[in-house]
Protein backbone atom coordinates (compact mmCIF):
# COMPACT_ATOMS: atom_id res chain seq x y z
CA UNK A 1 0.00 0.00 0.00
CA UNK A 2 3.17 2.78 0.67
CA UNK A 3 4.25 2.12 -2.17
CA UNK A 4 1.10 2.52 -4.35
CA UNK A 5 -0.02 6.01 -2.84
CA UNK A 6 4.04 7.26 -3.45
CA UNK A 7 3.51 6.54 -6.75
CA UNK A 8 0.39 9.01 -6.98
CA UNK A 9 3.11 11.32 -5.18
CA UNK A 10 5.46 10.55 -7.50
CA UNK A 11 3.13 10.97 -10.49
CA UNK A 12 2.43 14.49 -8.53
CA UNK A 13 6.16 15.16 -9.14
CA UNK A 14 6.26 14.55 -12.52
CA UNK A 15 3.68 17.03 -13.09
CA UNK A 16 6.43 19.89 -11.55
CA UNK A 17 9.33 17.50 -13.92
CA UNK A 18 7.18 18.56 -16.98
CA UNK A 19 6.55 22.32 -15.98
CA UNK A 20 10.29 22.59 -15.47
CA UNK A 21 9.59 22.69 -11.53
CA UNK A 22 12.11 20.80 -9.01
CA UNK A 23 10.06 17.59 -9.43
CA UNK A 24 8.42 16.96 -6.01
CA UNK A 25 4.88 15.49 -5.52
CA UNK A 26 2.45 14.28 -2.28
CA UNK A 27 -0.54 13.14 -1.62
CA UNK A 28 -2.62 12.76 1.17
CA UNK A 29 -4.60 9.90 2.28
CA UNK A 30 -7.59 8.91 4.92
CA UNK A 31 -9.02 5.75 5.61
CA UNK A 32 -7.38 4.25 2.13
CA UNK A 33 -8.79 7.69 -0.24
CA UNK A 34 -6.73 10.04 -1.35
CA UNK A 35 -7.92 13.06 -0.19
CA UNK A 36 -5.41 15.91 -1.38
CA UNK A 37 -2.53 16.56 -3.92
CA UNK A 38 -0.41 18.73 -4.91
CA UNK A 39 3.24 19.32 -6.69
CA UNK A 40 5.49 22.24 -6.50
CA UNK A 41 4.94 25.30 -8.54
CA UNK A 42 6.90 27.76 -6.89
CA UNK A 43 8.34 29.14 -9.86
CA UNK A 44 5.21 29.54 -11.59
CA UNK A 45 3.07 30.87 -9.37
CA UNK A 46 5.75 32.79 -7.93
CA UNK A 47 5.01 31.61 -4.62
CA UNK A 48 7.57 30.45 -1.93
CA UNK A 49 4.98 28.70 -0.16
CA UNK A 50 3.62 26.56 -3.45
CA UNK A 51 5.33 23.59 -2.05
CA UNK A 52 3.47 19.81 -3.20
CA UNK A 53 3.13 19.62 0.96
CA UNK A 54 1.66 22.83 1.37
CA UNK A 55 -0.95 22.49 -1.92
CA UNK A 56 -2.08 19.15 -0.95
CA UNK A 57 -2.52 19.95 2.74
CA UNK A 58 -4.84 22.92 1.51
CA UNK A 59 -6.56 20.60 -1.39
CA UNK A 60 -7.33 18.22 1.62
CA UNK A 61 -8.48 20.59 3.94
CA UNK A 62 -10.60 22.38 1.39
CA UNK A 63 -12.12 18.53 0.60
CA UNK A 64 -13.01 17.71 4.19
CA UNK A 65 -13.89 21.48 5.75
CA UNK A 66 -11.65 21.42 8.68
CA UNK A 67 -8.18 22.12 9.22
CA UNK A 68 -7.34 19.10 11.18
CA UNK A 69 -6.03 16.20 9.11
CA UNK A 70 -6.27 14.00 12.28
CA UNK A 71 -5.54 10.80 11.39
CA UNK A 72 -4.38 11.21 8.14
CA UNK A 73 -1.48 10.25 5.61
CA UNK A 74 1.18 12.21 3.93
CA UNK A 75 3.04 10.39 0.83
CA UNK A 76 5.86 13.14 -0.39
CA UNK A 77 8.84 12.39 -2.83
CA UNK A 78 11.73 14.36 -0.85
CA UNK A 79 11.90 15.21 2.86
CA UNK A 80 9.95 18.24 4.15
CA UNK A 81 11.53 21.07 4.67
CA UNK A 82 11.18 23.63 7.87
CA UNK A 83 7.83 24.90 6.35
CA UNK A 84 6.44 22.19 5.20
CA UNK A 85 7.14 19.90 8.42
CA UNK A 86 5.21 23.48 10.22
CA UNK A 87 2.55 22.88 7.92
CA UNK A 88 2.32 18.96 8.92
CA UNK A 89 2.26 20.07 12.64
CA UNK A 90 -0.45 22.38 12.00
CA UNK A 91 -2.71 20.05 10.37
CA UNK A 92 -2.49 17.89 12.69
CA UNK A 93 -1.00 14.97 10.13
CA UNK A 94 -0.42 11.47 11.77
CA UNK A 95 1.74 10.02 9.71
CA UNK A 96 4.23 11.20 6.73
CA UNK A 97 6.02 8.43 4.49
CA UNK A 98 9.07 10.16 2.72
CA UNK A 99 10.75 9.18 -0.64
CA UNK A 100 14.35 10.63 -0.36
CA UNK A 101 16.33 12.16 2.65
CA UNK A 102 17.18 16.07 2.00
CA UNK A 103 20.50 16.76 3.80
CA UNK A 104 20.79 20.43 3.74
CA UNK A 105 16.86 21.23 4.14
CA UNK A 106 15.52 18.06 6.04
CA UNK A 107 13.52 18.31 9.22
CA UNK A 108 11.82 15.47 9.34
CA UNK A 109 15.15 13.98 10.88
CA UNK A 110 18.17 14.50 8.25
CA UNK A 111 19.16 18.23 9.46
CA UNK A 112 16.29 18.48 12.62
CA UNK A 113 13.15 16.48 13.28
CA UNK A 114 10.90 18.98 13.76
CA UNK A 115 8.19 16.33 13.77
CA UNK A 116 9.45 15.19 17.25
CA UNK A 117 9.77 18.01 19.30
CA UNK A 118 9.82 17.84 23.04
CA UNK A 119 7.73 21.14 23.22
CA UNK A 120 5.40 20.98 20.50
CA UNK A 121 2.02 20.27 20.81
CA UNK A 122 1.91 17.51 17.98
CA UNK A 123 4.25 14.52 17.21
CA UNK A 124 4.09 12.73 13.38
CA UNK A 125 5.77 9.25 13.11
CA UNK A 126 7.70 9.39 9.83
CA UNK A 127 8.84 6.85 7.59
CA UNK A 128 11.95 7.25 5.30
CA UNK A 129 12.31 4.98 2.20
CA UNK A 130 9.39 4.32 0.69
CA UNK A 131 10.18 4.32 -3.70
CA UNK A 132 13.72 5.97 -2.31
CA UNK A 133 15.54 5.33 -6.05
CA UNK A 134 12.26 6.40 -7.89
CA UNK A 135 11.96 9.90 -5.71
CA UNK A 136 15.73 10.53 -5.82
CA UNK A 137 16.56 9.49 -9.60
CA UNK A 138 13.52 11.87 -10.64
CA UNK A 139 15.34 14.67 -9.05
CA UNK A 140 18.84 13.96 -10.23
CA UNK A 141 17.09 13.69 -14.16
CA UNK A 142 15.46 17.31 -13.12
CA UNK A 143 19.25 18.90 -12.32
CA UNK A 144 20.84 16.85 -15.04
CA UNK A 145 18.01 18.32 -17.87
CA UNK A 146 18.78 21.76 -16.24
CA UNK A 147 22.34 21.36 -16.74
CA UNK A 148 22.17 20.24 -20.01
CA UNK A 149 19.92 23.28 -21.40
CA UNK A 150 22.30 25.51 -20.42
CA UNK B 1 10.14 53.38 12.66
CA UNK B 2 10.00 49.85 14.30
CA UNK B 3 7.81 50.57 16.62
CA UNK B 4 5.47 52.62 13.71
CA UNK B 5 5.25 48.83 11.76
CA UNK B 6 4.98 47.05 14.38
CA UNK B 7 1.54 49.12 15.19
CA UNK B 8 0.93 48.33 11.75
CA UNK B 9 1.02 44.59 12.80
CA UNK B 10 -1.29 45.07 15.65
CA UNK B 11 -3.63 46.41 13.59
CA UNK B 12 -3.46 43.27 11.49
CA UNK B 13 -3.89 41.33 14.68
CA UNK B 14 -7.11 43.54 16.24
CA UNK B 15 -8.71 41.50 12.48
CA UNK B 16 -8.30 38.46 13.95
CA UNK B 17 -9.39 39.29 17.30
CA UNK B 18 -12.44 41.03 15.79
CA UNK B 19 -12.97 37.34 14.03
CA UNK B 20 -12.69 35.48 17.18
CA UNK B 21 -9.13 34.23 15.96
CA UNK B 22 -5.51 34.18 17.73
CA UNK B 23 -5.04 37.64 17.52
CA UNK B 24 -1.81 37.71 15.36
CA UNK B 25 -0.99 39.87 12.44
CA UNK B 26 2.16 40.76 10.04
CA UNK B 27 3.54 43.18 7.86
CA UNK B 28 6.31 42.89 4.96
CA UNK B 29 7.72 46.33 4.50
CA UNK B 30 10.53 46.83 1.23
CA UNK B 31 11.98 50.35 1.30
CA UNK B 32 9.97 51.75 3.85
CA UNK B 33 6.57 50.72 2.22
CA UNK B 34 4.29 47.98 3.42
CA UNK B 35 3.86 45.39 0.69
CA UNK B 36 1.91 42.71 2.61
CA UNK B 37 -0.11 42.14 4.93
CA UNK B 38 -1.80 39.17 6.90
CA UNK B 39 -3.68 38.39 10.36
CA UNK B 40 -4.42 35.25 11.02
CA UNK B 41 -7.87 33.27 9.57
CA UNK B 42 -7.03 29.86 10.52
CA UNK B 43 -10.45 28.91 11.91
CA UNK B 44 -12.92 30.93 9.91
CA UNK B 45 -10.69 29.47 6.01
CA UNK B 46 -11.03 26.09 7.82
CA UNK B 47 -6.85 26.01 6.34
CA UNK B 48 -3.82 25.16 8.90
CA UNK B 49 -1.87 27.38 5.95
CA UNK B 50 -3.83 30.64 7.19
CA UNK B 51 -1.19 32.56 9.81
CA UNK B 52 -0.63 35.76 9.44
CA UNK B 53 2.92 36.05 8.07
CA UNK B 54 2.03 33.46 5.52
CA UNK B 55 -0.88 35.48 4.35
CA UNK B 56 1.50 38.56 3.92
CA UNK B 57 4.61 36.81 2.42
CA UNK B 58 1.84 35.64 0.08
CA UNK B 59 0.27 38.80 -0.69
CA UNK B 60 4.05 40.57 -0.95
CA UNK B 61 5.00 37.77 -3.41
CA UNK B 62 1.71 38.58 -5.63
CA UNK B 63 2.35 42.41 -5.38
CA UNK B 64 6.10 42.52 -6.72
CA UNK B 65 5.77 39.18 -9.05
CA UNK B 66 8.49 37.00 -7.48
CA UNK B 67 8.55 34.49 -4.73
CA UNK B 68 11.94 36.39 -3.49
CA UNK B 69 11.37 38.69 -0.36
CA UNK B 70 15.63 39.92 -0.85
CA UNK B 71 15.95 43.10 1.27
CA UNK B 72 12.28 43.13 3.17
CA UNK B 73 11.55 43.01 6.74
CA UNK B 74 8.65 41.28 8.29
CA UNK B 75 7.16 43.01 11.61
CA UNK B 76 4.76 40.04 12.82
CA UNK B 77 3.08 40.18 16.49
CA UNK B 78 4.01 36.81 18.10
CA UNK B 79 7.16 34.66 17.13
CA UNK B 80 6.62 32.33 14.15
CA UNK B 81 5.95 28.59 14.21
CA UNK B 82 8.10 26.07 12.27
CA UNK B 83 5.55 27.00 9.30
CA UNK B 84 6.04 30.55 9.00
CA UNK B 85 9.93 30.46 10.08
CA UNK B 86 10.16 27.85 7.48
CA UNK B 87 8.27 30.28 5.50
CA UNK B 88 10.02 33.08 6.01
CA UNK B 89 13.58 31.37 4.90
CA UNK B 90 11.93 30.30 1.47
CA UNK B 91 10.90 33.80 0.71
CA UNK B 92 14.35 35.08 1.46
CA UNK B 93 13.29 37.58 3.95
CA UNK B 94 16.39 39.48 5.25
CA UNK B 95 15.17 40.74 8.87
CA UNK B 96 11.84 39.51 11.28
CA UNK B 97 10.85 41.99 14.19
CA UNK B 98 9.14 40.26 17.29
CA UNK B 99 6.42 41.44 19.53
CA UNK B 100 6.27 38.57 21.81
CA UNK B 101 8.19 35.40 22.72
CA UNK B 102 5.99 31.60 21.88
CA UNK B 103 7.88 29.61 24.37
CA UNK B 104 5.96 26.24 23.49
CA UNK B 105 6.58 26.63 19.54
CA UNK B 106 8.73 29.97 18.74
CA UNK B 107 10.85 28.95 16.07
CA UNK B 108 12.60 32.12 15.88
CA UNK B 109 15.33 31.57 19.17
CA UNK B 110 13.07 30.44 21.98
CA UNK B 111 12.42 26.72 21.12
CA UNK B 112 14.46 26.92 18.26
CA UNK B 113 16.23 29.39 15.83
CA UNK B 114 15.19 27.94 12.67
CA UNK B 115 16.57 31.19 10.63
CA UNK B 116 19.87 30.86 11.73
CA UNK B 117 20.70 27.06 10.74
CA UNK B 118 24.23 25.82 9.47
CA UNK B 119 23.38 24.01 7.01
CA UNK B 120 20.13 26.06 5.54
CA UNK B 121 20.43 28.14 2.41
CA UNK B 122 19.32 31.47 4.10
CA UNK B 123 20.09 32.85 7.46
CA UNK B 124 17.35 35.54 8.67
CA UNK B 125 18.59 38.67 11.24
CA UNK B 126 15.80 38.41 14.50
CA UNK B 127 15.06 41.10 17.03
CA UNK B 128 12.99 40.31 19.45
CA UNK B 129 10.44 43.05 21.88
CA UNK B 130 9.12 45.56 19.28
CA UNK B 131 5.75 46.52 21.12
CA UNK B 132 5.86 43.50 23.02
CA UNK B 133 3.37 44.15 25.79
CA UNK B 134 0.95 45.67 23.50
CA UNK B 135 1.71 42.25 21.46
CA UNK B 136 1.22 39.76 24.52
CA UNK B 137 -2.09 42.26 26.09
CA UNK B 138 -3.86 41.23 22.99
CA UNK B 139 -3.30 37.71 22.89
CA UNK B 140 -4.33 37.72 26.63
CA UNK B 141 -7.49 39.26 26.40
CA UNK B 142 -8.25 37.46 23.90
CA UNK B 143 -7.80 34.49 25.90
CA UNK B 144 -9.33 35.75 28.80
CA UNK B 145 -12.22 36.76 26.33
CA UNK B 146 -12.71 32.87 25.26
CA UNK B 147 -12.90 31.68 28.94
CA UNK B 148 -15.72 34.42 30.08
CA UNK B 149 -17.62 33.11 27.30
CA UNK B 150 -17.05 29.67 28.51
Amino acid sequence: MNNFFMNEALKEAKKSFDLDEVPIGAIIVKDNEIIGRGHNTKEHTNSPLNHAEMIAISNACEKIGDWRLIGCDLYVTLEPCAMCAGAILNSRISNVYIGTRDQRMGCAGTVINLLDMPTFNHKVKVEFGVLENESSSLISSFFLKLRNRK
